[in-house]
């Protein structure tokens, strides 16, 4: 297929599909007032006959490409537990994928290595809607490639922000995603959350409580429904179910970022045998109304550098999404899509290829790597932690990181009534001086060697003017974001330091128990 | 080289050089609100002591990447004219580059598989920065990667402009690329142009006559110097080093897009013999203020399907680029990288890579094969357009284009006293049907069966209001983009086709030359 058809099949495929409620109006003035690439008006009118001549492109042809083949050697999923295979090292059986100018393949190099349009190639297109129906089964919906999930999360962003919106997101949320918007001039607000996540009732009371001084009621909520990013909390069906009809009450876009559905493990006893119960149902799974944008990545289930993702949307949110890829980035590269393609293509399995099965095989073998790591994790932070009583661990369901609680409330230097900010009328700001105690925690292990992300840094800073007087979150940031992604070499020496450091800072005079 | 330092060594790479003058002011709003990336910060507090532990990361380690090895079965640049002995096909002698993560290469694949700063990893910014400084040699300069061009320019639009802010262009532009800023709330004005490309006291006039009540006079100016897009122009030295003055008189900051830098041919004599002057100097090899920012990009040169690029700035505006790459995009792929940097890292020979000296042979054996295709492309017209005189082409010294003067004062349509547009006080607007008539044409080509790009759609919409009533673009829209990238038979098929079209359309009662 010609990069020419490929847009033309790319917009009709789009136009075909609609959006069961009309959201439009959650769009921003920039992405309403963006105008679409002319050049792909020119190229459409090359379909008006068969075998018209082109003297209109300006892109190299692909005889003058210094590439003809790209090998990609692959983990071999014919093993029973692929992951565990692959570790062994250079010896592990490997298959072996092709991108080929020469050679038939499912995707052609020259076509991958093309100007294509902004949603992807269409068969990178199609094996990434395959694998999205396959787990989630949406209704109208439509796969949108992108350059990996950060890419994602900020075009979305970009294309429901307008400047003085205020956006939702759980109280503790991974900064680099929530610092991107604030340049955009928009606010955060966080939620609640306990640990099951956020807390559906404390969303309800943000909005129904919304003062129209603050500006317009949020119309957007960032979640990470699995594995939550610091927390490690995943949602459960009934909150999900719970937000999702708030979402429809208050007229909420979801930005549903799940880079972590695959790992998800076994309910909260922490068994360590391998994790069989299946996948939760995600937002996109019950979205009605084309309200859930989900935001897909390989970066945690093949390769941080892969730089490649997806977005399934309505179709309305799709044309807008491709039209601001097409007037920025443009598509993703083309390594990454003919690698998706040769690994995922229907029948690509007799050129080396896994197909969905082989894929669905590799992620399950994934998160019962993770799933012995979470277990290595915990009986590590048994041994050398917990037996002080001076911190506790959580236990995720799903992601890479564990939640590390701080027991401050038994530290000796521990006040309980500090009022630092503010000032006017009513005592306004922390009650506490637990932040300071954590940075000096966090600067001790530094000391002590060992790196660990505070809680502070994920924390939405609170607005005095608007946020909860009587409960601000920096008195909530008694928590150290730990991850079993790393080696069990760092795990071990990590949380040995841990639990050391904290003796040492516990000991000057401890307190007893609040 | 870990990713937490490679982080702290780009950052400390910065931090050293310094900007001749500065041009902050020049910085957007959301460009000066951004706030750096916080984990960021974390991760050079790693640097603190050596033999730091961490549980702070959040990435996959590379024993569960599902790829260990890749290979880039490359053109081979031992051969004396390396572009033409790859035509041949298949049997064409190749080099095979590998990134791997068990085999010592320039960068291991693991590396260039993980997270990584904004500006790319070390080594893939080191053979860019190579690159540039053996062909530009700039002063006090930084190079970032970029996801391609068009990631690379509107990036530039985003980093600079300003709702309500107004950029200059050549008056015929890339539209793809000007429609961009549109959504932002910034206005182009177009500046007049000639074989030679924009014309400096054009560009002096548009500036030196500013009327504040159009809001801020023009501080960004974007320029495509060598194989313009859609003229093919040029512009000579003189041209440059007056622009660059102006420049440097009205605080503008130059975007230099140079893609076609690579194909310059020799001047418009035209001969059919490879070309051998030197590359032409760049507007970033004039620069000594910092206030070029130059764009490049292998999309021309390797394939537009490597979605890589990179850009050459001065140290401020790379930290600004790079904090927004951070909280956008983030880095590109890492495929990319990697092939580039065991493409050209110094001593890569050995294993496969090219270097710089075979790059230089690639480029300038690739400037020879698009000599002979405009060489081909110029026959043809002679033998099937000129013969009529109904249209004229000139000779590009650079690029892929070809601008076709449609020698519309022969068509006996032709009205010369139009006025279409305005009507409040003094007659504005085209004064000629020009535009319509070439819109017919359009469509006559399209009917025979032969795309080719009008120049309407390249034409910087004038604003009535504004713009020079007595001369408007759209009186000067005869012209057609006609390109010679693509094959000798769609070169031959097309301008036969066009040569007949124009005979047909002229052919009613044909006019003498006005």
């Amino acid at each position: 297929m010609t990069p020419l058809s490929t847009v033309a099949a790319s917009a009709s495929a789009s136009a075909s599909t609609s959006t069961p409620v009309d959201l439009m109006h959650h769009l921003s003035t920039e992405a309403r007032l963006r105008k679409p690439n002319p050049m792909k008006a020119i190229w459409k009118l090359t379909q008006r006959k068969p075998n018209m001549v082109s003297l209109a492109n300006g892109d190299p042809h692909y005889s003058l490409y210094p590439i003809r083949n790209i090998h990609y050697e692959m983990a071999s999923v014919a093993e029973e537990d692929p992951v565990a295979s692959w570790r062994a090292g250079p010896s592990a059986p490997s298959q072996t994928l092709t991108s080929s100018v020469h050679e038939p393949r499912a995707l052609p190099l020259q076509a991958g290595m093309q100007y294509t349009a902004g949603a992807g190639l269409p068969l990178a297109q199609r094996v990434v809607t395959d694998l999205t129906n396959f787990y989630h089964a949406p209704a109208d919906h439509l796969c949108t490639l992108t350059l990996g999930n950060s890419d994602g999360i900020t075009k979305c962003f970009r294309l429901l922000g307008e400047p003085g919106d205020t956006f939702l997101a759980d109280e503790f949320t991974f900064s680099s995603v929530t610092n991107v918007p604030l340049a955009q001039g928009i606010k955060w607000v966080g939620v609640k959350m306990d640990d099951g996540g956020m807390i559906p009732s404390e969303l309800e009371r943000v909005l129904a409580a919304w003062d129209p001084a603050r500006g317009r009621r949020p119309h957007v909520i960032y979640l990470v429904p699995c594995g939550q990013n610091p927390t490690g909390s995943t949602l459960s069906l009934a909150r999900r179910q719970a937000i999702y009809a708030l979402a429809q009450r208050f007229d909420l876009i979801i930005i549903e970022d799940d880079p972590y559905y695959f790992l998800q493990y076994d309910s909260p006893d922490c068994a360590t045998t391998a994790p069989s119960t299946p996948f939760a149902r995600s937002f996109l799974s019950l979205d009605t109304d084309g309200r859930v944008v989900r935001v897909d990545s390989f970066s945690k289930i093949m390769a941080p550098g892969m730089r490649l993702g997806w977005v399934t949307s309505s179709a309305a949110f799709h044309d807008a999404l491709v039209a601001y890829t097409d007037s920025s980035t443009m598509h993703p590269h083309g390594f990454g899509q003919m690698l998706i393609a040769e690994m995922l293509a229907p029948g690509a399995g007799a050129t080396g290829g896994w197909q969905l099965a082989g894929f669905d095989r590799w992620v399950r073998s994934l998160r019962a790597e993770y799933h012995r790591r979470r277990a290595h994790f915990l009986s590590l932070f048994a041994r050398e932690v917990a037996p002080s009583a001076l911190a506790s661990a959580s236990c995720p369901e799903a992601g890479m990181f564990v939640w590390v609680r701080v027991h401050v409330e038994r530290h000796p230097r521990l006040r309980a009534d500090v009022r630092v900010r503010g000032g006017e009328g009513a005592a306004k700001g922390p009650r506490t001086n637990v932040r300071e105690l954590m940075e000096e925690l966090f600067e001790r292990c530094l000391d002590g060697g060992l790196v660990i992300m505070p809680a502070s840094i994920f924390a939405l800073a609170a607005d005095p003017k608007w946020d909860d007087v009587e409960d601000p979150v920096e008195d909530r940031v008694n928590y150290l974001r730990a991850t079993f992604a790393g080696t069990e070499e760092a795990m071990e020496e990590g949380l040995t330091i841990l639990g050391q450091v904290l003796r040492e800072f516990f000991a000057e005079e401890p307190k007893a128990v609040v």
